[in-house]
């Protein structure tokens, strides 16, 4: 955390009406505005962000800083992460939200939900990891292409929605030979391209009907329109490529779709190679964990007691344990998970108290699952840089002083 | 929740900036201005709330609307009810949140201790029911003095910071005789008054030691200043009223204090009476649910399959059951509880699908806690309008057609 939080300042200053500024004091906030660290204005799709705890790699890749996960749990918006394969659509599509439509193939009655009719055939909530494939690019030594994410295209987030096998059930169940659940993306098509190019439209496998949702909500608000809203694919354990935003098209079907995103993209393929479909989509997450505090960005740490805290996934499964290390990976002390669990497709948070002399440390987490997997200690490099969780690379140096 | 919500369009034009104008477009932000109902300007400590989701009975007074809940579990700042008891201090104490110190007092090592080294005792995370004493109050026939909170006065946060009890035992323990923990709100007192009429203090069981928390942070970001940063004491499972904001005094007593807001105030006396010691302080909260959709704001439901649904508490205890009705009570049905459990002073959300024909329903929920004792019918009257969880007068007409 940052020892000098200027978010309610700034929050005042975002106000911007003159009740607010009258009340907070124009000089106040002229002082916690200089005290934080300018920080680069968001793009206006975005600009209710919170940009100190952002780096902005793009206007499409917004990361979280690892000082800004805190130890609540869950992520709040204005601090998760945003990537988008294609620039949102209008934001005129949650003028109305409950008029937004889906339509529903592969069924035996296939047809056009709008969210106000989804809104009368259940209500689930989960709290999920959201993750972006590409988290932890930026450790492999390959140094694939794409944006070089640390551990902030991550977040852990509660979506609440309709469960999507309400959904097949109320329309008759799934048609013959559905093997997949295919989503496509609302967003608009760029002109003059092959639109199977650049569609954001994926699939997974049929057996993630038994947790997958259609969402409207989040963290307790309508689904930000940045995040996805009004209506988001939630597939609890996979990816984050593999929750469709803003989808308009949901299909039951035999094969994969046969778009980019899916046949050639998000591929595990070796370094040097071209993805295609001989090899496995970016799909499952798996067992992963970090430390996030203390972070190297608020300076040097005091000697004494310290709280090594971070958070920990298991991807598809629950955690059984978690360590912690001072020395890089040469010795390892069981941490203790705090706070409420939210469940197998949450993260969790955990924290080890060490006595610390002055000096240079290397913290690093190692999780396991309750089927005894272990984080692996390296993530085979490949062509993407996708689904990074050595733990080796997720190390962090800091100095006790 | 609101057909129309204007969430997104809100938080773009909050953000005010040139960027975030040019990009959402100034003629959709004003398209979805009007659509929603024009809200009171809140007052400037609270002006990063949503005014849409909100009552504001008065400028320290704001109440969640029921439509506004959500199914998420969590509530979110923004949409959290505010009651303060003084107008809060000078937001410059958030400036540099570290450094804001609290006095212990009734350990063996007194001492003052700062955010800085009280984060450096321990870390514990809590999701619990903060709830005013007063929610509830507009339902008591016997119109009880004091703002007319309806369910709205609550919300279900999660909390970060370092449990109390590490920071007694960094103390030395407990001194002899310690039977209530007390603890002193940081507002500014009004001049010319006793300060024992007016300053916040309260004190609880020392039993609450096993659960409270110096906190932080709140739903993952540092506590806003609104809610009492840069730290607030928590008791889980007790009103609103015991968890002090700004806390700058913390003390193991063997008495309660004799602050008019402990003698007097906060009393389960009967009406008519003035709140004296002999009458229990209010403290635990008791079990209660309430029903938040389909709410009567969204106007009349649609007839065919509806999902009811709403939140329950058990106070300090876990629930077991929760059981709706569509006649007022003459009929109960078992609902589910949906989402994470986030544990025993957290709420649940529960929901019910059921068929609804055109006419008029009465919804009323009632939950049982894991020790069997059921949600009362009716909370008995007392002379503050304290504590009404009585599931008859919470109970929620609607119009389906």
């Amino acid at each position: 955390m940052k020892p000098h939080s200027p978010d309610l300042a700034r929050r005042g200053l975002l106000a911007g009406s003159a009740t607010a500024l009258a009340s907070v004091g124009l000089a106040r906030v002229a002082q916690a505005q200089t005290a934080a660290a300018p920080a680069k204005p968001l793009p206006g799709y975005v600009a209710w962000k919170n940009p100190d705890h952002l780096i902005m790699h793009t206007g499409n890749t917004l990361e979280t800083k690892r000082s800004a996960f805190g130890t609540s749990v869950i992520t709040p918006a204005e601090r998760l992460y945003v990537r988008n394969n294609l620039p949102a659509p209008d934001v005129a599509i949650v003028a109305n939200r409950d008029a937004w439509a889906v339509a529903i193939e592969g069924v035996r009655q296939p047809r056009t939900l709008s969210v106000a009719e989804l809104k009368t055939l259940g209500i689930e909530t989960v709290a999920a990891v959201l993750q972006c494939s590409g988290n932890g690019r930026g450790y492999f030594a390959g140094k694939p292409s794409g944006t070089k994410w640390q551990v902030g295209a991550a977040g852990c987030v509660i979506w609440s929605g309709v469960p999507l096998r309400n959904v097949v059930a109320a329309l008759g169940g799934l048609a013959d030979g559905a093997r997949f659940i295919t989503g496509t993306g609302g967003e608009q098509l760029p002109a003059g391209l092959d639109p199977k190019d650049v569609i954001v439209e994926r699939s997974v496998p049929i057996k993630a009907l038994d947790d997958a949702l259609l969402a409207w909500e989040m963290n307790g608000e309508p689904v930000p329109h940045a995040h996805g809203g009004p209506l988001r694919l939630i597939v609890p354990g996979y990816s984050g490529v593999n929750n469709i935003k803003y989808v308009k098209r949901l299909a039951f079907t035999a094969a994969e779709t046969d778009a980019k995103i899916q046949r050639t993209g998000y591929r595990m393929s070796p370094p040097g190679t071209k993805g295609d479909p001989s090899f496995p989509a970016v799909w499952e997450m798996d067992v992963k964990s970090w430390i996030n505090g203390p972070a190297p960005e608020a300076g040097p740490v005091k000697a004494g007691w310290v709280q090594i805290h971070g958070v920990a996934m298991g991807g598809t499964r629950a955690l059984r344990r978690i360590d912690v290390s001072v020395d890089g990976g040469q010795t390892w002390k069981e941490a203790r998970f705090v706070g409420p669990d939210l469940g197998r497709f949450a993260w969790r948070q955990f924290v080890l108290p060490v006595k610390l002399e002055p000096g240079q440390y290397v913290l690093a987490s190692r999780a396991q699952d309750t089927q005894f997997n272990w984080q692996v200690e390296a993530t085979p490099e490949n062509a993407g840089g996708f689904l990074n969780s050595g733990w080796r690379v997720h190390a962090l140096p800091i100095t006790v002083v």
